[in-house]
Order: structure tokens, then C-alpha cells, then sequence
């Protein structure tokens, strides 16, 4: 008997009732769909290579060169042209940079000419790898760093750049075709440069580097966006949703520096690598990478504790314009609410009269004196006078 | 003597005055009951087998395979049929999967059968065990990982799965019939798989590696929630009692962070293993375990940050929304509370003659002007008027 | 000369100016009592024994046991029996159970006796003492266990149990006549119980055991009281003093938790101990309690961050019936404030005709047609359905 | 050509932008001239010994003891005196106390006759070192503690006393002639004292110990400072500026809690030096001296959460406050403003009669009933009525 | 086919839609541009030697000395004649001290002459670098310390100290004509002074030490100002701006503690440096230092929690002027509504005959009273005094 014509195995529900009834939400059939889609995927082989829906045609650039020479060439859709040239040029240094990852075959056929492990393409094709080193085939080095911008829309962009060494090339993977190396293909592409006489250890060491390089300039762009709403707190007219964009950035700058801290710990494990895989010499640049990745952490950490100041700001902003709102209100309350006493109370209708034509001296006699209107008024305009005088020494009247 | 004669030594009651002396509250029996019933269980020895409450009626499964065979049946209630085929099948590698717990003396059996350690029995039948592994008898495992889902009741659902591996086996429990191992089983049954062609280290593996790959989804549908509660915040109707349910997906959040934390130390023990226990084959696939540990953990961390701002944001809205009732009231109120006073003032009864007849022309003779009223109409409109201009130009006027 | 001669040696008093000079608070004698009285015992000589005064009388139990016998009997005040039972028995294991420490001499011949140190006999009397462990005389352990409840009075209440191993008993020390270890009394007098077969060691665990066994009913009464002062908060009523009362529960779980802590690594520490002091076959269930201690620690800290959410919850509840405060003024200002602007308007006494009997057409007019008034209780009534529609469509009038 | 013929060299000013231009502070020249005072002592050559200018006069004192005979004196102004009984007398311990720093000279004398260095020295006469442990000279140790007290005026106040060892003797420093070490100079002067049968270790670790033991209580000062203050909260009048003394004392607990810490340090480092220096019999005693640390970090840490919580009662008590403010507003306007509505209404001045006499029976008839007023009388109750109603059923009116 | 000749190869776009949309900020073209600048100078090659743009012309000076003999001169634009004079005195200590970087060929020059590494040097240059220390050529030490200042402006300014060691040199680099290194040259100069009795690595722990030693005063500055804005919070009119004030306090005192935090670092690690290059002697100044910037460390967090506390109080007290605010409505409005009420009452119409001249005796017969006026005159005084009782009672009206 096999065990697919058991029926179904259902548990039978257990009850765990909630501290609180809190009302249930209306059912939401989207989302339901959505909770269900994302444990669809769940499970597969590990190692099994997933093309993300999103990702582009991979488009192949090869940089070859050595102290003397260079070239370079597109070799999209051209992978045996290229495969032939690396194995043509052994005595080059090579630069393969493949960009998009949207065609599985072709990844599958890299993996395998160029030696990696299913785990690591699997973390390369993948959604999301922290930065990260791994030592395999005893002397080759799998990279990933992660790429910051601050784009014009005000958020913290994040790309994955995956390099794999190997004896005489460098292979570098990400997903998109526009990126932040074109200065380092300009420095190869320039004669006499250092990076052509050095080994591709130091090429590897220089594509991580320029990734890291840009961690500071998409820190400065933050910082400046945090004093642009900083002075928006201050502004005349309260920014709406002022209160949600501080928190947009703060969530960004937490990300980001999520996204360094493992970069620090990278770079502190290459630094204990034994000198066969990282020559002493390349380690001084790795040192100095280090520093500069501590130092972007302490920025990071620098710009948490001003936003957090900057949200604080904004609620006793809040509340200082409450303030402002109740003092308003206070003033002009406090004013004429005495103001109408007065004046109803000389409404009145107690009769001067009886019904006889006797007069009641006691009843209101104010009423009847020739100046008792411009007395009234000069009273009204005293306590006026007084109240103001009050609220100017407590200090509501200065528009503060 | 015996003890047992003695009366029963109580203590005098030893009074600790309150620093401040809360007024009692009232007495509760329910609580106490529940109290009481709290403390009952305590103190049993240590390795006592307890089945608790809500556990099922255990189901046994066995699915056998190598690399060209496979077999799978259920052997409810025929556990003699299972050890004898396990007996009569040394060369087969098999995936024992008892589900429910419900049946003491089979849990016994199963302990000797497979010599379980009684402290461990514990841990698989016990409430709750965080993530953990044991070797024992040298070169054995005893994996316990915690299962999640966020469930459509909107909160993170935990169960527990515990496994053991034999020279030849692997031993799994839990206390459910549905689980997130069924696309396991499928990869078990489909021929060829890379499973069956390895040991049941490699299983073992598979089944701790498929449980953390659910950590990814329950994270997203959090995360898809509170998106789902942070739209809810700026609604135009605030949604009753949305800050309770803010903090009741925190403490989910936070109760999923304390599930995965003990899920990496896991990872980096079994890592620190010698190669005789886990070789260093299934190391390689531990070692991404190990990696997308730490990525759900800062996965949690994230969004217990989001959460702590969506609260901050509930919250100043909460003092918005204030706001702009004080507003409301401060801008009637400021306009009419002047009126009234002037309406009042032409209200009052100040004669314009005396008890002779005669005129006191000092006594509202506005009242007497054939334009009064007209005119008085024009000075509350531009009262009004000035009033508003002020308040427009607060900013007060926009629905802001 | 002598020192004692000279007269006192005081010193000029130094100025430290205050950041900000709050005023005095008014001399408060008891204050001064109370301090002075706090100073009084400081520096008595190390290992000094001092009885606290609300200690319980002493009184001495023992239980006798091997595997096949067992007697128990109570010695209070008749202590060189107890010793001579203890010579006269030395193949029995013996559990020597003090309750009750004021008998100052008892003490000192109990610590002479059985080979204590001072300095240990201190941390025995003392008032405070965290849970630790202390190997003396080479293989001899003190283990110092803290007594944990949820006591009616809702508040934990905590207590030492103080533990000296010997190579044939196990010496216990309590200030309290009641226990939690009366279940492992009972243990104890079953026959063919595991604790009669094996060595004191396992005793001087079962006892550490069953403490920490506690920590689980207590932690989950907290949690229980915790989720009723969560109802209370969204009760209709707020009840008096629900934020001391909340803060008073997080007080307790910080000290709880405060308890657990060094618990945690009391155990992590006698697992690395010798195989000599604690045999390995013990440590397994000791790496059982660790586990527990652990479990209870993270409990402990979901509760923590349970009440934080609670005190969140109440404030935002608090700032909840401010508003609901302020609505029903600004509803019924902002109705009434017009509507007595308008029949203020209508109580002018302009004059329809002048001195000399002209009618004057334009003052008030309204006031002589003959369905002014109708006209105008119609222009009421639309002026506070206009406000209503206004609220409503503002949600302040449903009574979330 | 010198350089102190060159012009001064002073750098432009280079500006660096604020983010937020806030106004300029009022110049302020005592600010200034402190801000300058501040940088005057600035680089001397470290190891330079300054007086403090509040620094004592010197006071000397010593004891000299052996387990038989004991000797005290005063030595102020016999320095060499000092030096020669102790010169002659070799085989007695001694203790030589030095109270007050202000005689720069005989410091230096001390600094060399006990073989100090100078950069000891500094940390003796400086304004504040931590608690720390140093070893010279192989053997000898440098002790430094901090001495606390809760004083009278409701502050934590704390000094010196710093300890150094040598072959017969230990040397204490501090400045202040009033101390807590009276207690132990009574110990010494006692016949058949523990403290005279044992080294000048023993006398060095006693002396620690004692400034240990203040800590306790000067916390439970503090601690009983703390119900102080949370009794005056829910006092019936708020008191004057009390949440600046909560903070206050909060400063004072972290303040506390940073001496404290370094102490417990100390101890484990005591406890890590080799058993030549600090023998394993003197060992035992500063283990105890480290719980009793730990404990008192322990403390420090609970009274600092219980300090935020009071801080979180007194905010929660102040809103509270305000609650009840504007409940009282709420009632008396809400009862009041209707009322005042209804009878505007009928103040108005709707005619009865047109100007020819015809009567307008729409107008107002209610005035011209017999029975108008009373019956309104009765409505405006029935209004008031309703209203307590519902501000009672709303629990308004409950004095909460 | 180069590849400079393809077509720009630019991703489509990629939609994330963001989880709640925030209306889009208006374009802002600076933001853009500035955006663009900070990206500009990424991905130089590592130890491109770039000059500030507002660094200063570089000034060279030099001090010579030995024991006996001393001369000190400015080199600027007499670069070779320094390198000569160097040169012709191997026997004496120098101190080369650069101010001001803005002469690249002159940096490169000199990092050449003094086996600088391109690292170190773009270290030197860069825009900030946290302390730290390096080894480099096997025995001489790159320092990097950051001098600071609490300057006239309120705020911290920070400058970079860069040092190398050489055989018999120091080199030195900052960029700024005036230092705090002032003190230290004049203890060169000073005819005895033991730091020209002294060896190079002494000097160096001189200026580190000069610059550690103006912590200190740094801190004390903005401890001054931190007591300053505390009396400004309680200060009769509130300051504008306070809270921003006190913001930016806190940033500097977070800043401060990140500067100092590095520093600790360093010391620790010049202590672990082995004893061939920083001798014994020397890492007994050293180990003072580390103390120092422990204690630096600490004062700086002690700050940060005052600055806390200081917030904490300043949003009290705005909460509290609301507080008094709300009061004053409360009171005034309370005392008049009522008294309105009644007033109004007396002014209603209610006819005291019918149209027959029949006399309705139940309508507002009071006002035939002829006590009525004086008599209601005393009701409204009874209903003040009653109200003022109750608010005296209450607290409300002692000015707090």
C-alpha cells in the first residue's frame, strides 16, 4: 500500500485563545493570495539555480590585459567566442563581467566551465546576499559586496556585485547593465596604470574597493536630504507627512547600515586569510578598506541618532503648535467671556417700575444714570486692558 | 517518628511593606484557580515523559529509499510492522516520521527502540525547546528546529520538529499532521533526486534547511502586514484599536527573532562539529544555512524597527488628529465668542430717557441711528473677515 | 599620646555648587534616621555571622536513604542526635535540611561541623545572595539556588536555597518552613525511585532542579496577570493607578529576570567543571537545566518587552480618553457658540421707530414679520444639522 | 634665526555652514573666560604633580600592630618622625594614613621615601581616578578605590582612597579627615582581632572591602529616596520641580553604577594575578569582595529602571492632571453653553404685535403663556439633568 | 570591435513600489547637483594623494635638540635646506612639523624623503581619519589622533594630528597654522626638560598624550553649556529654539565619544605592541593614557545621559505651560459661563401681562422684586466665591 492513497492527514484545529479579542480584520481574499504565493518556492534543492522574474538578458564583457596590452570587447550572446579568447590568452589578465542573470541555461554553463559551487551561484542569482568571503579550491576567493546609491527618489538603492577569482581572471556578476565600475574599466583602459602591472588579486581587491568607496558619497547625500527636513520641521508651514518621510529615512539609513556591517566583517576576514591566498601586499589595501568601512559604520551610526533626534523634534514641534492653537483660543475666551457677562448683565429686565408706577430704586439704577453707557465702556475696555497686560507678562502675546 | 506525623510547619507570614501602598485589588478566585494550577506540575523528575493536553493521536509514516528504490506507507498503529521492516531493510536508508504524540507508551517504546535518552524525549514531548543540537553516542544527532508560519489569523505560528539521526535513518516528530516537509517527500519520491543518492546526514540537513527556508515567507507576510497597518495609520478613520495591534505584531516579531537567534547558534555549532560527525560535504551546505540564519535575523531586526516607527507614527497621528479638534474648536470659538459679545452689548437696557422724559443722549444712541443695524451687520462681518485671514494665514484653514 | 586622645579630626566642608539650585526639600527627621540607621553595620569583619531579624527559628530534618531503606525524622533542637545519627550511618545518603536561621550558635557549630567557610556561611545568613556555585575543599560544591513564586499578592516573591555537598549528604539551608521541594521529599520516600539508587550528586541536582522549575509556573503567572491588565486597559472604566500597577509587574520581571540571569551561569559554569567534581553522567541533566535557565531568560525578556507594549498601550489609551474629552466639548461648543450668537442677535434693541415716532425701516426688520421667529428656529435647526453632517463625516460622532 | 621672531601664525577661518541656522546666543563673557580657564592646565608634562586648590592640609596618622602589641599616633608635621619608627621597627605591620594632599613638597618626600612613581602619584592627588589595580615593583600593588555616601543633602557623593602595599606596611591617601574607615581602625585597636594575626595583604584587601560595603548602603539610601519621591507623586498637590529631582537622581544611580563598575573589575583582575602577589588565602576573601560587586552593579541597574519608570509615572500623573483640567472645562461649558442658548433665545426681541397692533401670533408665543416661565424653569433642569447623566455614566464625575 | 564603441547599455527601469506613497517631494535641482558632486571623485585609485579644497598654503617648521643644545627655525618654501639640516644632524632629535597640505608635489616630495606608504599619506590628506596606530618598515609607528576643542561657537571642532616616527625623528602633519601643541613646545624648549633628555618615541608619546589631555577641558566646556541650557528650561520665557539647542548639544557629546572611542583602541593596542618598538618605559606613560581615555569615555557618556534627561525635561515643561495655559481658559471660562447662564436668564422676555393687562404672576416675577437686583448681584458673588474655593482647593490657583 502506498502512502499517496491515504486521504489526506488533516489535524484537527487547536484553539489558542488570544490574550486580547481584538475585532478580526475584514477577510482580504489579496491578502490571503499574497500570504499563499510566498510559500510557493519554499523548499527546493538547495543549490537549485532560480532566475528572479525581474532580472535583465545577460550581456558578457570581457577586459583582457596585461602591463603592455588591452582589449576589450561585448560578447553577448557570444559565450564560445569568448570561452575560446580566455583560453587562447593564458598569459592575460582577464576580466569577465557578466550583467543580468536572465538566462538559466547560460548561468549554468558559466558555473560549471568556470568551476563554482551550485550554493554560491544559488547566492549569486538570488534575492539577497550579505557581504561576504569565501575561501574555495583552496586559493580562490568568492566575493560579494553590495553596491549603494542614493537615488533622486530619495532612497537608499541596493545592488549585489559577486566576484569569483581565479588563477589569471577575475568574474564578476550583477544584475544590472549601468554601475558604479566604469571609473575602474577607465583605469584599466589607461596606460601605465597600476592596475595593469599588478596581479588580479589586486583586481578583485580594486572592485571591491570602488564599491566600498561609494558608501561615502551615498552617506553625504543622506546626511544632506536629513538637514533639508530639518529645516522643513522649522518651516513657516508644517510639511504634511513630514513625521513618515523621517521615518522613511531613518528605516534607509538602518539598511544601510546593515549593509556595511557584514562589509567590516568581511573585510576583517580577509585580513586572517593566510598570506598564499592574500599576498601581504594586497592586505595593506585591505587594511586601509577596513578603516574606511568602520568609519562609514560610525556615519551610519552618527546619522541613526540624528534622525531620531530630528523625530523628536518634529513632536515637540507638534506639540508646540498645539500650544499656539490653546494659547489662541485662551486669549480670545479669556477676553470676552467676562465681556459678555458684563454687557448680559446689563440685558436684564429687572423693572425700575412696579406694576403700581412705584419706582425700585435697588433695581439696576446703573441703567438709568446719564453716563452710564460711556462708564460701561470705559470698564469694558479696563478689564481689556488688564487681561491683556497679563497674558503679555506671561508671555502668550510674542509670536514666540 | 515519622515525618509524616509532624503537623505542617508553616512559616509566620513576614510582612514586606509596599513602597506604595496600591489599593488591593479585587479578589479574583479565577486567578488564583489558575495559579494554583500553574504550580501543580513542578518538580517531576527530570526525563518524565508527559504528553500535553492538546497533542494528537500519533501517526507513524516510513518512507525507505536508495538510490533506485523507494518505498512509502503509513504504519499507524502497526509500529511492530515498522521495526521489523526497518530490520529486514539494513541497506535502505529511512525517513521515520511520527506525527502526534498523543500515546505514552509508544513514546516509550520508540525512546528504547532507538535509544533516545530520556532528557531528550523531553525536549521532543515538552511545551516548547528552542533550537538546538546534541550529538550523542559519538557520532548521533539530535536536531531540534522550530517550525513557522504567520498564519491567516495574522499572527506567527510555531511548532516543533525534532530529529535524530541513526546510522541508517532519520527519526523525525512532530505534533502535527500538516507540515512544510511535503516538498521534501516529493523531491524523496521523484527518481533521481540528488537525496536519494545521498546519506541520511544529507537528509537530515534537508529537513533542518527546509524548515529555515520558511522563516523567509512568515518574514514577508509579515512584512506585507505591516505595510497592510502602516496604510491603516493614515486612513481617513482611524481604525479602532490599531495600536494594540501594532504591538501585537511586534511581540510577533519579536518572539520570531528569539526563534531564529538560537536557529544560528545552531548552524555555527554543527559547523564547529569534527568532520567525523558532519563531513565536511554537508558542511558546505550548513555553512548557507548558517548564512541565511543571520540574513533572517537581520530580516527581524528590520522590522522590529519598522514597527517601533509605525507606532511612533500612530501615535503622532493620534496627537494630529487632536490637533485639528482643538482647531476646530479654537476657530468657532474665536469667531463667535467676539460676536456674542457685541450682540450683547446692543442687548443691554441703558435708557435713552430718564423717569422725566428726559433724553440721556449719552446712552446708546447708536441704537437710535435709522443705520444702526446695518452698520452693526457690516462690523461683525468684518470681524469675521479679519478673524479668517488670520486663521488662513496660520494655515489653519487647510484640511491639512 | 594616643590617637583616641586627640580631638576629632573634621574637615572644613567643601562647597560643590548645584547645576541648577532646586529648592530644599523640607528637613524630614525620619529620613535622616532612616539613613543614619543604613550605615550602621557596614564594615564588620568578612565571614562575620549576623542573624537578620525577621529569620525563622531553626529546625532540622533529615532524610536517610539508600536504595533499599529509608527513614526521615525531625531534629530541631536536638542537633548531636542528628550528628550521631550521621556517624553512626555512614553508607546511607543523608539530606540534612535546615529551615530557620535564628540560633546564632546553631550556625556556628552546623559551619564548624560540616567544614564550611566563614565567608560561605555569610552568603548562607545574608540577606541577598545571586545563585552561584563554589567548589571547596577539591570536590566539594555550594550552590547557591534562588526560590522563586508568583504569590497571591501579585508580586514575586523570591527566597535562597543555599546547598553544601558532602561525600555522603547534602546540607540545605532555607529561611522558610514551607518550600518548594516538598515534591522532592516525596520523590525521595517512594520506593525504587531513581533519586534512592543514585549518588548525593544527583540529589544536589534534583534539588537545583526543582528551583528551576519554578521559574516556569512563575513566569507564566506574571504572564497571566499581565494579559488581565491588558483587558483592564480597554475596559470601560480606566481603573485607578493602572500605570503603577503596570510598572510594578515590570519591576518584577526585571528582577526576575535579574534572578534567572546568574542562574543561566551558575550551570554554564558546572558544566565545565572536572568529570572528578560533577561526574559527567550528572552534567547531562545539568546541560538540561542549562537549557532551561536559557528558555526561562528569553521568557523573561518576551515579558519585559510585553509590559513595555502595555505601558505604550495605556498612555495612547490615556492621551484616547483626552480626546474623546475634548470632542464632546468642541461638539457642543461648536453647536451652541452660534446658536447664541444669532438669538443674541435678535435680543438687540435697536429702535424700529426714532424719538419722534419715524419709523426707522432698516433696524431690524426681522423682528416685525410675522413669521420671524418660525423663519429663524428654522435657521437653528439647519445651523446644527450642518454641524452634525460636518462632525459625522469627521467620525466624531460614532463613539469609537 | 629664532622662531619666536616670526610673526604669530594664525590660520584663516574657514567656515563651516551650520545645518540649521540657529539664532546666535547673547554673548555671554563669563562663558568665555570659563570656557578658557578650562584649557589653561592643559599638556604639563604627565607624571607633574598639582595640588588641587580645595586639597587639605596633610594630616598624618599611623598604626602599628603585630598580633601581640599595638601602637597609633598622630604624625602631622613629624613626617620624619614617621619615617624613623618605622625604620625602627621592621617586624610590626603598619598602616600609614595620609588624610589631605595640600603640601606639594612632603607629597614629593612621600612619593620617594615609599619608592612611588610619579605617574601614581598623579592619580593619588588628581581630581578623579577609577578604581583600579596596579602592580609595580613585582610585588607590590596600587589600589584605587572610590568611597561613597548618600548624604544629607539627598546626593551621591564620593572620594578617593587609594592604597599602595609594601613589604610591612600600606599606605593610604586621602583627602578628606573624616572617613569610613573608622570601623576598621576599631578593629585593629580590638585585642585578638583577626585583622592583627594576619599580613598587611589582609590589611590591604580590608581596607578595599570596607569601601565596598558602603556601596549597599548608600543604594538603599538611595533606594529609599526613590519611594520618597514616588510617594509624591500621586501626593494631592504636585510637587515643585520633581521631575527634576527624579532625573537628579537618576544621574546620581548612573553616576553610581560608573564607579561601581570599574570596582568589580579590579576585583576580577585581583582574582586573575599570579599567588605570589596576592596569596590564595587573600583570594578567597576578594572573591567574596566580587559578588559582593556584581551585586551591587545589579542593584544599581534595577534602581536606574525603577528611576525611568518613576519618570514614566510622573509624565503619565502630569497628563493626568491635565485631563482632569480639561474635564472640568468640558462639564461646566457643556452644561452651561446650552443653557445659555435656550435662554438667549428667548431674550430675543421677536414682536407680539406688528405696528399697527395686529397680533403676530407666530411670535414667541411661549412669552405670553401663563405657565412659560416655569415650564422652561423645568427644561432647562431636564437639560442639566441628561447631561450629568452622561458625564456620569461616562465616569467623569468619579473623583478618580 | 572595442568596446567603447557600443551604444550606452542602460537597464529599463525597475518598478518597487513603494509600501505607502508619500506625495513626491517638488523637484529640487540643487539636490540633484549636490547629489551629483558627492558621487564625482569615487573610485580613485587607493593612495591617490587629493588636497581639501580649503586646505592651507603649507607651512614647514623644525626643532632640533639634544640634551644640551636646542634650535628651532620655519622652513617654508626651504624644503631642501630642512632635508640638509637633517641631514648634518643624525646625532640630534627632530620634530618636523608640517602645518597645512595645499602643495601635492610638496606632500609627495616628503613622502618619498620619509618612506612614507600611499596609504598612509592619503590618510594624512583625506578628510578624516579615526584615531588609530599603525606598524610599519618592522619598528616606526603611524599615530593618528584627533585634537579637539569646545569652541566660542558652541560647538565641538575637531582636527586630525597625523604622526610618523622615524630613527630620529617625528613627523608630524596637521592642517591648521594654530594648535594645542603649543604647551609641548615649550616644554622642548625649557633648558632640563626631560623630554630632551628623552628618545624620539617619547616625544611622541607626548603630543599624543597633549591631545588626549584636551579632552578634559573639552568636556568640561560642554558640561558648562549642558548646565547652562538647563537653567534656560527653567528659565520665566521659554528660549526659542531650546530643544534644538539641546539637539545639537547631543549630537557634539555622540561625536565627542566617537572620537574618543578609537582613541582607547589605540592605546590598548601601543600597549600590546611588543616591547622592541615602544619600549617598557615608554608603555608605562602609555597605560596611562589608556586610563585617561577610559575616563574620557565615561564623562562622555555621563553627558549623553544628561543631555537625555535635559530633553526628557524640556518637553515636561512645554507640557506643563500648556498645562498652565489650559488652566487659565479652564478657571476663567468656569467662573463666567455659569454667570452668563444666569444673566441671560433675567434678560428673557417672559411677559408679565397678557395682551388684557392680566397680570401672569408665575413669569419672572423676581424681577418685580424690588430687591431683585441686589439680591441676584449676590448670587453671582456666592456662585465666584464658590467656584474659586474650589479651584484654591484644587491647586490651580497658586501660580506653581
Amino acid at each position: 500500500m502506498s502512502f499517496t492513497d491515504s486521504p489526506p492527514a488533516t489535524s484537527p484545529p487547536r484553539t489558542r485563545p488570544a490574550a486580547l479579542d481584538l475585532p478580526p480584520l475584514p477577510p482580504d481574499p489579496d491578502r490571503e493570495a499574497r500570504r499563499q504565493a510566498l510559500f510557493q518556492n519554499v523548499g527546493l534543492r538547495p543549490g537549485t539555480l532560480r532566475i528572479n522574474a525581474d532580472s535583465l538578458k545577460p550581456r558578457l564583457f570581457l577586459m583582457s590585459y596585461d602591463e603592455k596590452s588591452y582589449t576589450e570587447d561585448e560578447y553577448t550572446d557570444r559565450y564560445d567566442e569568448l570561452l575560446t579568447f580566455l583560453r587562447e590568452h593564458p598569459d592575460l589578465k582577464h576580466w569577465i563581467d557578466v550583467r543580468g542573470y536572465d538566462d538559466l541555461p547560460l548561468m549554468e554553463r558559466i558555473m560549471q566551465d568556470f568551476g563554482l559551487h551550485p550554493l554560491q551561484m544559488e547566492d549569486v542569482l538570488g534575492d539577497y546576499q550579505r557581504a561576504k568571503v569565501e575561501v574555495f579550491d583552496d586559493n580562490r576567493l568568492f566575493l560579494v559586496s553590495r553596491m549603494t546609491d542614493f537615488t533622486a527618489e530619495l532612497t537608499v538603492h541596493d545592488d549585489q556585485l559577486s566576484l569569483f577569482t581565479g588563477p589569471n581572471y577575475v568574474l564578476s556578476f550583477q544584475d544590472d547593465y549601468e554601475d558604479c565600475l566604469e571609473v575602474l574599466r577607465n583605469r584599466i583602459r589607461a596606460n601605465f596604470s597600476q592596475l595593469r602591472r599588478r596581479s588580479v588579486s589586486y583586481l578583485a581587491y580594486a572592485l571591491t574597493d570602488v564599491v566600498l568607496d561609494h558608501y561615502y558619497p551615498t552617506m553625504a547625500a543622506i546626511g544632506d536630504y536629513i538637514e533639508e527636513l530639518e529645516t522643513c520641521i522649522f518651516a513657516e508651514k508644517s510639511q504634511k507627512r513630514l513625521l513618515a518621510r523621517i521615518l522613511r529615512v531613518k528605516k534607509d539609513v538602518v539598511r544601510f547600515r546593515r549593509l556595511v556591517y557584514p562589509e567590516r566583517d568581511k573585510m576583517s576576514e580577509i585580513l586572517r586569510l593566510p598570506d598564499e591566498i592574500v599576498p601581504e601586499e594586497i592586505k595593506v589595501y585591505y587594511r586601509d578598506a577596513y578603516d574606511h568601512a568602520i568609519q562609514a559604520l560610525d556615519l551610519a551610526e552618527s546619522y541613526r541618532d540624528s534622525i531620531s533626534s530630528l523625530a523628536d523634534l518634529f513632536l515637540s514641534d507638534q506639540s508646540n503648535r498645539m500650544n499656539e492653537v490653546m494659547k489662541v483660543l485662551t486669549i480670545i475666551s479669556s477676553i470676552f467671556i467676562p465681556l459678555s457677562f458684563v454687557v448680559g448683565l446689563y440685558g436684564m429686565n429687572f423693572q425700575h417700575e412696579d406694576a403700581h408706577g412705584h419706582v425700585l430704586p435697588l433695581n439696576m439704577p446703573e441703567l438709568y444714570s446719564p453716563v452710564g453707557y460711556p462708564i460701561l465702556l470705559c470698564v469694558l475696555l479696563l478689564i481689556v486692558c488688564i487681561q491683556l497686560y497679563y497674558f503679555w507678562r506671561k508671555g502668550w502675546l510674542n509670536n514666540d
